[in-house]
């Protein structure tokens, strides 16, 4: 009805925040997602662009004319900005940068240079800077003449002329401090600097350290290039939480939740395919005892609780070191300690649950042989599981490839090769 | 050697930042980690002790006397001290509370009286008030008086002579307007104002929508009690964005690298056993068809493949939707068409992948009826792994149960014996 569309229109218009509007279109499915947008007044078009994820940002801007988008992004800071650019096709990002102003041009251009998950690549130009040799009180005032600030702003940042950085000047101690000193005076120079080209994994481990609330990026010739704010890491710290946990089960971070069906099912049949060959690969152990199944139809009942007891131990390890990684907690001299560590918790947690087993096995089928050849077996698992476990992500990641990636796949494949293989392979012997 | 002892001695006090003195520890075997605390000046203690995680805070507490810990604490800010009280026995927490004077007590005591988890229980009380109708040069004065400010510090907060919340008033606001005009001239009223008994996972998600530095926390009768700064809220987002991916893997977040192997084997142990009963259900399902596996052997080498594609399809719907949820995407409308697009992506793999087992089974075995069954058996498994995926997470959180922590288990139980029944039962009538 008319009246409830006008509710929804002022609703979006104003009503609600542009976040609170950008998090209502991405939980939309598309059909509705597209109705909504189109009820957005333009002038707002740019804030919530702000606030949505890459996949469905992408989608909607896909659907702007040039015009609408340059109106949109007029309002955008520079970190921001490049982001968007540089989802864009390059002949979209080219007309964007062409209608700027040669000097918005410029900073634009600098930060675009970097790569997107460095410093370079998260930093605003947006600093505010003092000289060292002048009072506080001029430094007030020189923040005076500003007729507005950036949204985030705990430090003045000092250079001299050649703009080269020196120290940072905390407002509060420009707040409290006697305004007849220098800035050299109460400046602190031993802070936090970061590099263009240090990984954003990295940006928010130190933001996280140190509390961190801006910090400034520094060339390797002393230039101050520009800074970063804890808004931006915020998201690094969250992407960087979620990635490694997401990867483990073949899924990315940033992807639209009402995807298309079509899109979605290719994204997932490749790992589906994948985790398909580890499955064959398993089944093709278990052919090799063809005879000894026949012989013993109680082994295909209970084998697949040898195979599922090392893989849900060894995902366990594997995602604890995983994640020790991307903390930076692991060393190769305390990776070993990890490693004789997550054995023996193996062992130990083999030792009980095969008795528990071997005895369930026993009255089921009423075989003493049976019920310690599963015991058996598990306890290898186990300790298998949690030697993969904890080695793969290095190797892995000393090869080159990515351990949460790859690692949940590998891991899994040993587990069911292993313990098929003993399981079986002991029935074989005793039967 | 004593030299190299000396060195570790001096980069501890004073070489590292405290931060990463508390990684240091984190990182290392509980027996270095001993060795290590033990060379840290007891004026470093507190500041170490901040950066700590839970359970190796909670150690390295146990082994100091109550000296140690007092005067450790003396420095501690409001919320920070919270946190460590409520993870010391009560007799010890009761000490170090008498041992303060009767302001800070009651400062405390406020704040324990909130749950660890909502905006009450992270707030400071460090707050810098202002009164609406006094100038901005008298703001700047009363500033100034301040020996110092906290560290983050964006906005000041404006109450009334009852304490009651106005507004804030943005320094960089102050900075840049005439000192002539009144705080209740500038201030913004339109701000995000917290209740304490908000959840820290709502707190989190409005920082993160909003660009948040900091926000009051304001009771329902409109008295100011506190701020939450964003320092202490990335915390909350790191914790909230693992949670549920660990969860998902019978794992807690908080856990120290190197617990004593006894501890984690009894942790992860009880794991193991809850998935051991699943996977004896599983067995159960395959034990109903024993005839008919000891008539067709390549069935026991192919049903783990039926088992598994279940497994995991269904597990990567389940991540998307509790993650989804966690986001606070997920509203029961839009839940439907979630399900729906999740079972058409099983059906869609489902039929492709399918049509490739199929083949292999029939070349492998040369019985085209396998091929067949085993071909219909996965499509019926993927649709289920899919519906199950999808509304598991919304049925347990009605019923009151973590979706994070029992959801996977129960869906690979549902996908094995919805697997296994339906290969091994279309089996029974084929042959």
């Amino acid at each position: 009805s008319n009246g409830a569309l006008a509710k929804i229109r002022r609703m979006l218009n104003g009503g609600m925040a542009p976040a609170d509007v950008a998090h209502l279109l991405e939980s939309s499915p598309q059909k509705d997602r597209v109705v909504l947008w189109n009820l957005i007044e333009s002038e707002l078009d740019g804030e919530v662009l702000q606030y949505l994820g890459e996949e469905v940002r992408a989608e909607i801007v896909g659907r702007m004319t040039q015009g609408e988008l340059l109106n949109a992004v007029a309002a955008f800071e520079t970190d921001d900005l490049v982001d968007l650019l540089q989802e864009l096709p390059e002949r979209v990002s080219e007309q964007v940068l062409q209608a700027m102003d040669f000097q918005d041009r410029e900073r634009i251009e600098a930060v675009l240079s970097y790569s997107e998950d460095t410093a370079g690549g998260l930093m605003n130009t947006d600093t505010i800077t003092v000289r060292p040799d002048v009072t506080l009180d001029v430094a007030f005032r020189f923040l005076r003449r500003h007729p507005t600030l950036p949204d985030i702003l705990d430090n003045l940042l000092v250079v001299n002329r050649r703009d080269e950085f020196i120290g940072i000047l905390p407002l509060n101690i420009l707040l409290t401090s006697d305004s007849g000193l220098l800035v050299r005076d109460v400046m602190r120079t031993e802070t936090e600097v970061l590099r263009p080209d240090v990984s954003s994994d990295e940006v928010a481990r130190r933001f996280q350290r140190m509390d961190l609330v801006s910090a400034p990026v520094v060339s390797d010739n002393n230039k101050l290039l520009g800074r970063i704010t804890i808004d931006d890491v915020v998201d690094v710290i969250k992407e960087q939480a979620e990635h490694a946990l997401l990867q483990l089960q073949g899924l990315d971070e940033d992807v639209d939740l009402f995807a298309p069906v079509l899109r979605t099912a290719r994204r997932r049949g490749v790992w589906l395919g994948i985790n398909l060959l580890t499955a064959f690969i398993a089944s093709a152990v278990i052919g090799l005892f063809e005879a000894t199944l026949q012989q013993v139809v109680a082994l295909a009942v209970l084998m697949p609780i040898v195979a599922s007891m090392g893989g849900i131990a060894g995902t366990q390890s594997l995602t604890i070191v995983i994640r020790a990684m991307a903390l930076g907690q692991i060393t190769p001299a305390r990776g070993r300690s990890l490693v004789i560590k997550e054995i023996s918790v193996g062992l130990l947690n083999g030792i009980f649950w095969s008795c528990a087993v071997a005895l369930v096995a026993y009255l089921w089928f009423g075989d003493a042989t049976l019920g310690a050849i599963i015991g058996i077996s598990i306890v290898v698992n186990l300790a298998t599981a949690a030697l993969a476990g904890t080695t793969l992500p290095g190797l892995l990641k000393r090869i080159g490839v990515d351990p949460a990636l790859a690692g949940g796949v590998l891991l899994t494949t040993i587990t069911d090769v292993v313990g098929f293989f003993t399981f079986l392979g002991l029935a074989a012997l005793a039967f």
